[in-house]
């Protein structure tokens, strides 16, 4: 599969599309698979606002990978959230939320790393967009090495106050699209990638973008089949 | 091809990566290819910024395809074109640009569908971003019509201010990052999408992003081969 970049492009245009489950008529899928076995945690819904104009957050980005040991605030973090997954309405078809997405599929979820948080255990959370909260997922000591590992050795992640790790359930995506959601759903992701970045920047948080990954060690460690559901891109978070 | 989607998350992982021309020692490509084939514009360096809060433009944003026939000026797409791919600085290596690209490789060109811009003809024109300058590439009065119908006639197009149309030379990504590039040059626009998003609501302008196209259409029209050059996103601007 030398050359399955090429092939995914030529596959993925309009003249290969079948008609999709949407155009068949099939029931849509679930806004948001709710993830519930672990503890919740609501987060807080009036953010700590600190008002930075657009353009500075532009100009001032960069990818960090080297972060203070100072923690964050749950405010903090429900702020980095709520900016780029926040849930600003729904119906029952969609959501409107603080990014874009290809025909408001909005198929992420957002798992976190999260290692220097106030008042929160270190270990392995999912965001629940619909409800604004946190659920535990795997608060075992050795999750963080486990997802350093999974990430190729980067050791920043383990040093980062938050890892944010965007999974993608394909089928909210392809249910409208086709196999042409694959591409979407990297669009998208880069959307929501972005708004943490310009958001760090309020909160004197630092970003790095993650890409470099392997994908079958991470999906297991999220749980995931990795073909329905996978990872599909991270950053890491920290003071700077 | 029905599981192209799934094959191309498959084949694009680390364990089937080959040895990349970075690392077999390959001279990296050019920054860009410089367009000079049309009549070169220069743009204002300097923008006429109006301070907009961050997170005002995240929670105002929406996706908009219905615009006033007010024109932008070039101050206003100057500033667009620079919050979106401006080069703060370059090596002969990389450049650092306003949006973050996987390993800084930045594969984009930006091309531009101009309808409604003060002192500019009609036409399509590329955005040189190492230079800052704009070019014209095609100012016959049936580009427009024939944009419209590559992108499946979505006809905002054709009443937007001007239609970004992001284009990608693949090597600058792949030669770093082989097969796995095809997954970041998506991520990548994405980034580049987003800022646009949120800029355009520090000028009274509205965006919509733009992924259902033909891409041999769009591509031929841009002159583009569609293998190692192919348009990958787009997003329409108007005043609101």
């Amino acid at each position: 599969m030398k050359e399955i970049g090429k092939l995914f492009m030529e596959y993925t245009k309009y003249q290969y599309l079948e008609e999709s489950d949407q155009q068949k008529g099939e029931p849509q899928p679930p806004l948001e698979k709710e993830y519930l076995e672990g503890k919740i945690i609501k987060l807080p819904k009036t953010f700590n606002k600190r008002e930075i104009i657009l353009d500075d957050a532009i100009i001032r980005r960069r990818s960090v990978r080297k972060y203070i040991s100072v923690p964050l605030t749950i405010e903090e973090l429900a702020y980095l959230l709520w900016n780029t997954q926040g849930v600003i309405s729904k119906n029952e078809k969609a959501t409107l939320r603080t990014v874009p997405s290809a025909g408001a599929r909005h198929p992420f979820h957002t798992y976190l790393l999260i290692n220097n948080v106030e008042n929160l255990q270190e270990g392995l959370y999912r965001y629940n967009a619909l409800s604004h909260t946190l659920v535990t997922v795997n608060l075992q000591g050795k999750i963080k090495e486990e997802l350093v590992s999974a990430c190729l050795g980067q050791t920043f992640i383990g040093t980062s106050a938050v890892t944010f790790i965007w999974t993608v359930d394909i089928y909210r995506t392809s249910y409208r699209y086709g196999q042409r959601a694959y591409r979407y759903v990297h669009l998208d992701a880069g959307h929501v990638c972005q708004n943490l970045y310009l958001t760090a920047e309020a909160i004197d948080c630092g970003v790095c973008a993650i890409a470099a990954y392997n994908d079958d060690l991470l999906n297991n460690l999220l749980g995931l089949d990795g073909e329905n559901e996978f990872a599909i891109y991270l950053a890491s978070v920290g003071k700077i």
